[in-house]
């Protein structure tokens, strides 16, 4: 009969060979924590390798993302679409291994991890949606959402401020679902942690009120004692009160003589010598990637899979039968639909929008958007970094997650910008939600690396930014966004909404809400906005990211490009050119990567190349703008920081005005 | 006499009716912790107001920076070149009271603060600084570096996952003379802190190995108890072995009849009436902007400073009579000139590494800079966010600062970029070191706003990111950085240095550590480099950040703009245009801002306007080349994410490759 430790040892061999033929990789992570991984995957994980979406499925996350080799074994084990070939091509180009583990990559990876830190905060937002989703849906006797989120976290993801966030939160809204397991095996990459590392990590946890579980003595559990982990993982899911971290004590590259405890196992093949000498000190009499067929069987959990998922069906055709309404709802959430009135209802609310023409601030159309598209949307689940009161993210059906039982769908994150971003990927990626989060824009430089992940994993995240520029007024540099806008756009896959006006900023919401599967940032004022007449040709253009918004009598000599807060000013300077007798072509530009999608033909309408006299106005940096001026046009925008002072003083201070504007066209028309 | 309590009001006087004519601002935090500011800055700080930068001064950091007006009203009140026609003015324009303390605006602030979390790290910088200065330049007798650094943080604060990363750090530094102050009143912008905001704190810091001071049965302080809070602050001061975090319950808004306790209070004016009624609550009789002389007397600190300056003078000049050598050094480096020898010995390296062409990848050219400007520049202090061995930021005279004594300069940061970086920059702004931090370019992400608060402080801190592309290959696009150089570059006042070979990394290091006030970013790539033949001229233009690096024989019809790794590309594509008569110069650009700050005639002079055949190429996001390349010309970058494989086989399969470079060459001649 195959031993607990040939399993593991299944792992280790796989881990190890599969870095060696990469040559690249970090064998020590999944050889340390083979053994734990060995009893959570046999003992524990409820999933089922032949539908890795089988969606009451335990979710398990790599906070520790670099050990890639531990999940891509277990998968392969366990009987994924995983096949030998792909663990053999290891980081190499179309296989399905890469370097770190990638959702949507490899059947079975819940999400993206690498950047250390936010696994943990997925696994959380994970925990969040299964606690959120299990209050609206479960009915007595019918739990059918129902199951645990396992996150394994390294002492990087520890020493991560992120994990300060996100676990101090899970803490206050008792995630009793949530089990982390970390591997405490005192190496990073700069070697023992002594130096750098020396929190009381279990006191650490008690204080954001986790049940910490560990051995006797206060001391870790020892992570190569199967009995001692299973006995841990009992402990963790026994209680339902507290997120639980389980603190086991491992050896990194465990099996390898030479290398074995010490960093050079981290990150580098173990060299050919020593796999060698690994094997012998293992017992491990096999080739390399080759795992017995006795070893393999007992791996395989695809009958368990098969059996766990038939006994959730039936319990879901029970729900059904009892509650076909709910049932049916849940499947909708769950399958990303979007409900059938939701097209219409948007569409009726922008145009009364454009037909009322309030004057706001898109801060506020974005909360009189949630207010509308809301009711249509109870898959819609949000909150602030503490800034509800600014984001004006509350809506009138917003109920507390914490208080709020069946209807809760807001999120106070607290002031945590990091946290509240990565844990909008994972309520993204369970499904059953369309989260969005909200900060001031300079902060999103907090969440950056979130946002990235939103745009690389991809997940359907929204990220609400308000109070865009310098337009903040009194609050000073270190609150106006300059660089921001630029380098949101920047980031690949993104679309960044800064809208001119209450319309603008209701399509906005609708674009971004329709991108199911991928993100969006919605860009928004804190001061008032002027509304913009528009045919209903115009409005319909405006989800192509940039249209023609003020078109001149005469034939156009000069196109101005401008966004949001600016397009008031950049309409006025083409009305006062006009005046002039130089007729000017405004184009609103909310989103430019949605514009860069159109086809040539639309572009080429709306931005016509032999019109090189343009100029772009927006409050932020300039050197974005380049990209639509080219060199004979001109940017009006910021080159500095911002200043503290009021509102109107700052564009006058700043050289963006609509006078500025017009000599701009003045300046670029040849 | 006046009483503590009117001292304390007086401060709560300015800090309402400033708020109240600016209309804007935060009244409830200063009005809350005037008690404890009071007995801090009545009974401990060691300070001159006629002198801001005395040397041994101790530091005061207003980590909760919306509370600006706190920090104003005591500057004012002490005796600051801070006029009461500064704080009518708050938040105006042309006034030194900005809406949050900004260094370099206002006398007496020692760091700029209001994203939250930040004045934290800063401090935390301050105190390694005071630690290690004091460690190399005290001796048995002379203690002339010997303050204290004092923060006050609020829940915002301690919610930041930033407030984890530098916590932990200090207390393993042992840092103790760091005195935390926590404005612990419960209260945030979303309301009552308890749905949010639950953790132990007291039990987190000790976990961290801080000293917590608080009152009886373990309940914080009273914060308006001024003989708690003097006891609470000699309990912190009177170890030395842990940094104190001081625990103290207020009530924000204290004397706000209807608003104290509230959110209320937090960030907008009380109101007219309400400042009227708190002015009765308060007792406080007087006008607004009005402080009785007997008020202002009783805070002015001139006269005390001038004496706490003597007394260190005289202290000094003992110091420097027995140690002349050590004190002229010390005095240099506080003053933050550069060695005399500092220049020639720069200039040697850079001309003999031009000379031997070494083929090396650029980090390990930043590490043989470190090595070669290491022993010229004591000041040197560095570290790397757990990644030293990849980054190569350990140069042989590195000595690790917890072990190395006043040998000390090196930082094990542990993973922690965010941390880190705000720690850098409260390490510059302490004075007596250029401190260089590092990690990965892609997680230069997780430090974002510290970068841009460098920028913006600014502080002469030098952000060193390695693996700065694809060409990191296989750890895949968790950790290839595509929008990080042109995100970075849109920062205002930031110089962005991608070097292309072993003598630009060289000269980047040098422009950096010249770059006195003001910070910089370097980065370097993991793969070899090839050498560039350069002539004197183009050695001397390197520093310019943009120089013609190859011009063909005949007038050039194209010019290619490359940087980095990609200049070795755009030189082969060069010579083979050449070869097929297509004679075609190349722009080497290591650093754009630097560039653009040159000269329009050297711009000119290398990338003349008649020229608008142009190809620029890098390994990153194109959008941002269009400011060079203009809508005539083709970018040859990253559209996006990367991919997991080796370096190669992505570079090829992401198509930039000298056949593609050559390729929009030929596109691009009209």
């Amino acid at each position: 009969m195959t031993t607990r430790r040939e399993r593991a040892n299944a792992i280790r061999a796989l881990a190890m060979d599969a870095v060696q033929a990469a040559n690249s990789g970090h064998p020590g992570m999944p050889m340390g924590m083979a053994d734990i991984a060995e009893v959570l995957w046999g003992d524990f994980l409820h999933h089922n390798p032949t539908n890795p979406h089988w969606p009451n499925r335990d979710r398990f996350i790599l906070s520790n993302g670099h050990g890639s080799m531990l999940q891509y074994a277990l998968l392969h084990l366990t009987g994924y679409a995983l096949p030998i070939e792909d663990i053999k091509n290891f980081r190499q180009l179309d296989h399905h291994t890469a370097g770190h583990p990638e959702f949507g990559h490899t059947p079975g990876v819940e999400t993206t991890t690498g950047p250390l830190g936010q696994g943990l905060a997925n696994a959380v937002g994970f925990a969040i949606a299964e606690k959120v989703l299990a209050e609206r849906f479960n009915r007595p006797g019918h739990d059918v959402v129902d199951h645990h989120t396992y996150v394994f976290v390294g002492d990087g993801c520890l020493m991560e401020g992120i994990s300060h966030e996100v676990s101090s939160l899970a803490g206050t809204l008792k995630l009793g679902k949530l089990v982390a397991i970390y591997d405490d095996n005192g190496i990073s990459i700069d070697g023992e942690v002594h130096d750098w590392f020396t929190d009381n990590t279990a006191e650490r946890f008690r204080a954001y009120g986790w049940n910490v579980v560990v051995g006797a003595d206060d001391k870790p559990v020892d992570g190569h004692d199967p009995e001692a982990i299973k006995a841990a993982i009992n402990a963790a899911i026994s209680q339902s009160e507290k997120p639980s971290l389980v603190i086991c004590k491992t050896v990194i590259g465990f099996g390898s003589p030479n290398k074995e405890g010490k960093e050079e196992s981290h990150g580098a093949a173990l060299g050919v010598e020593e796999v060698k000498l690994t094997r012998e000190r293992l017992g491990w009499n096999y080739p390399a990637f080759v795992i017995p067929e006795e070893i393999y069987s007992s791996w395989n959990a695809k009958d368990d899979g098969a059996r766990n998922e038939k006994a959730w069906n039936e319990k879901f055709d029970a729900y059904a039968a009892a509650h076909p309404e709910l049932a049916a709802e849940l499947k909708r959430r769950l399958s990303g639909e979007l409900p059938k009135n939701w097209k219409d209802g948007a569409a009726a609310f922008i145009n009364k929008l454009q037909a009322d023409g309030p004057v706001v601030a898109s801060r506020k159309a974005s909360q009189m958007s949630l207010d509308a598209f809301g009711p249509l949307l109870p898959e819609l689940i949000g909150g602030s970094a503490d800034l509800a009161p600014s984001n004006l993210t509350i809506w009138k059906g917003s109920k507390n997650i914490s208080t709020g039982g069946a209807e809760g769908n807001y999120i106070h994150y607290g002031v945590r910008e990091f946290g509240m971003s990565a844990i909008s990927n994972g309520i993204a990626l369970h499904g059953g939600f369309v989260p969005y989060d909200a900060t001031f824009l300079v902060f999103s430089d907090y969440a950056r690396n979130a946002v990235r992940m939103s745009c690389l994993i991809p997940a359907h995240a929204i990220h609400v930014y308000t109070h865009d520029s310098i337009g903040l007024g009194e609050d000073g540099p270190t609150h106006q966004p300059i660089e921001h806008l630029g380098s949101l756009r920047l980031i690949p896959n993104n679309r960044v909404w800064r809208p001119a006006d209450a319309v603008e900023s209701a399509v906005s919401w609708k674009k971004a809400i329709e991108r199911t599967g991928n993100p969006s940032c919605l860009i928004f004022s804190r001061q008032n906005l002027k509304h913009n007449p528009r045919t209903e040709e115009q409005v319909a253009n405006i989800e192509k990211g940039g249209y023609v918004l003020f078109e001149p009598a005469e034939k156009f000599k000069a196109i101005i490009i401008s966004t949001g807060s600016e397009v008031g000013m950049a309409v006025d300077a083409a009305k006062s050119l006009g005046d002039q007798g130089i007729p000017v072509r405004v184009v609103s530009m909310p989103c430019t990567e949605e514009f860069d999608a159109q086809p040539v033909e639309y572009r080429e309408g709306v931005l016509p190349s032999w019109c090189r006299a343009r100029v772009a106005v927006e409050a932020a940096s300039v050197d974005f703008w380049y990209k639509y001026t080219g060199l004979d046009g001109k940017v009006i925008g910021m080159t500095t920081f911002g200043a503290s002072a009021p509102i109107d003083k700052l564009y006058e201070h700043f050289g963006i005005t609509t006078t500025a504007v017009i000599d701009a066209v003045k300046g670029v028309i040849k």
